[in-house]
């Protein structure tokens, strides 16, 4: 089993100025490679400070990765860090420098001499070119040890770990376990409350593992089972699948499906039905949500934000009267929106919101974050649901978009 | 001046399954106290190795931030590695007891014994309380040093941080400098772009410092500067402001002024405008950035997501010709858009978008990433933009938003 632990370097981490995903990135590329990861360490643009927690990190574990400080400025300072942690002049490499050359030459601009740095390496390091932007990363071995720089720029650093790195780790340590994950994607129950139904199922750090991953209105449950080869791992995954599905009947949409207006998508596409939306207080995000995804325009026809009621009345043919008895904010109203809509666009099915986001607006009797959703589908009958969301105002427009989509989603995997 | 690190425990970010915004938090709330942190780390659910990087973060910091595994159950390991690191035994914490007591009785809920080890506390520790959880923070004093421990969930960490953390930390240590911020909101420039024009204004760690933050189609320019005081730091942004902006002229659209969204909202507020929105390409993304601002009804009447050509016909009567002639992304039809979304909402102005968001769609003609966005105001006379925007799907939909967003501004606040 190799031990790593990830180094990234940047005064603004220090400074909360930056989330630092590269670490994540890194973590997960490792994790899925069947590689422990003990520590993780930001550290500033400072020579000293990044040599010690390289030179402090490579005498723990069997290779450190460390994500920027590659850049041709006088701040990006981890080619001299990562030299004298290891104790090695630092040598120009003309292979890199010649890539370097030629990059800014296709671009048509001259090279500043600040980027003759870039070439710069450890003597005898193993130097990974880089596909993307002038930072080669390098890897400087010490016997059984490694220690591995990459750009901190995030789509350079991801396609050199990825295509690099991890295949290089692979090969040198003899990496006999693989962890292999499995996401089953929830509606319908919040994170705590999904949490105790299956509390009792899992245990931290034991394998295979459980874990109750929340995202902004969506709640995931994340298997992971960690063996000797995938099929075994994958095993271990299939028994513990079904315990997990019994204590959440009826709330799992998808595995490793990613967001629920994606799997809505390709069940609309599969059923040739089409959609319409007409949104009061989700003010558009579910016809974002659904326009997101690629090829949409496949299933989505469009719709209305009706935030005035002026708008319901124009575009959706909602009775003055119907608003005047019941209120904008009413089962009644969220039915006439939503058929409305399916006859504007003569779509198989509409999907209509209306509510109290809040933080104004709210009653003893309609207070925020009471939402009404309406569904109208092939069946002519429309079926509404009156919710009560908790949150702040984002949270409930995400809860209501994502209580519509789910609604949407039980009728057309009916 | 005071030094401190960062420790951030649990499991799941060492396996990449959570990005660290904790940290991220934390740094920032530090930083604007005055307080550098020079090095950030996250261990796993493991007590010998959260109390050693407790021990070595104390040994070179003044103080030692720990966020997480104060929870109530067996992985949860913060109290037991505070306590070895700093040479204490674990006490019950009678007042802690009874505080969560008192919280599963409010629940009308039984308190689980395991929720009794959130009481125990190193010998002597300042406990501060958790308004918002089970889980109390504490703070062990070693002279001038101190390790002070933090819930993980982000809620109560933030409140602990913010009202009890901070106060106490710039008692016990005569804070003498003091960092004030200043974000110059950009819009019409891209990252490198931007970057370029003032680049040579600007060098990390130098105080007054300037960094260029993007995040998701808009750019920021972010002022530091750190002074024996308030004033003294407000003087010297004073000095840097100008410098930036001779730079980037007609690009600054607000001064910690926030998301566009927000900046626009206000304009139109304060002219008592209204507004109605036509989006094809960005799929309601324009109507749901706008109603994600609290009192958006005080100006968005509201819209139509014109997805598939019946729509563009049904709700805003472009006429088919129109379409058949300069095709559905062209300028005649986004004039057309705004015009007709204007006339049926009576509102003061229009923006509508039309384009070709991809990743498909896209011809030798009209390739993707073609935008026009149209603008009716006051003036009768409307206005048209052709954009050609780089990105992915979502960075393309999300640039024509700002974009239309940007046109809005200039006209709202001419």
């Amino acid at each position: 089993m190799a031990t790593a632990e990830i180094i990234t370097v940047g005064t603004e981490l220090l400074l909360g100025q930056l989330v630092d995903t590269n670490t994540t990135f890194i973590a997960k590329a490792l994790a899925d490679a069947g590689i422990d990861v003990h520590r993780e360490t930001s550290v500033g643009d400072n020579t000293a400070r990044i040599a010690t927690a390289i030179r402090e990190a490579i005498d723990r574990a069997d290779c450190v990765i460390v994500a920027g400080g590659l850049g041709p400025t006088v701040d990006d300072l981890t080619r001299e860090a990562a030299a004298e942690a290891t104790k090695r002049p630092l040598e120009l490499h003309e292979h890199s420098l010649e890539r370097i050359k030629g990059m800014f030459a296709r671009l048509g601009r001259p090279m500043a001499e600040n980027n003759r740095r870039q070439a710069l390496m450890p003597a005898g390091a193993v130097v990974l070119d880089n596909d993307f932007g002038t930072a080669p990363g390098f890897i400087v071995e010490e016997g059984r040890r490694a220690v591995i720089a990459v750009p901190g720029v995030p789509r350079e650093m991801k396609a050199m770990i990825s295509d690099q790195v991890v295949p290089w780790l692979l090969a040198k340590y003899d990496v006999s376990a693989t962890i292999v994950t499995r996401v089953l994607n929830t509606i319908g129950l919040g994170e705590s409350d999904l949490d105790s139904r299956i509390a009792d199922l899992f245990h931290a750090g034991v394998n295979p593992s459980i874990a109750v991953l929340a995202h902004f209105g969506q709640v995931d449950v994340k298997l992971t089972a960690k063996a000797a080869n995938r099929e075994a791992a994958i095993a271990m995954l299939d028994q513990l699948e079904p315990l997990v599905r019994e204590r959440l009947p009826d709330c799992i949409y998808a595995v490793d499906g990613g967001p629920i207006e994606h799997v809505v998508g390709d069940l609309l596409r599969a059923r040739a039905w089409t959609l319409a939306t007409a949104e009061s207080c989700t003010g558009g995000l579910i016809a974002s949500m659904l326009t997101s995804v690629a090829g949409a325009s496949d299933y989505y026809l469009g719709g209305v934000v009706s935030y005035a009621n002026e708008a319901k009345l124009d575009f959706l043919d909602v009775a003055p009267d119907l608003i005047e008895q019941h209120g904008a904010v009413s089962e009644e109203v969220a039915t006439a929106m939503a058929v409305g809509v399916k006859a504007h666009l003569r779509s198989t099915c509409a999907i209509a919101v209306t509510g109290i986001a809040g933080p104004g607006g709210g009653s003893e009797e309609k207070p925020v974050g009471l939402v009404y959703v309406a569904l109208t589908g092939p069946d002519p009958q429309a079926e509404v649901r009156k919710l009560m969301l908790p949150g702040d105002r984002e949270m409930i427009q995400r809860r209501a978009a994502i209580a519509a989509l789910s609604m949407l989603w039980k009728t057309a995997r009916a």
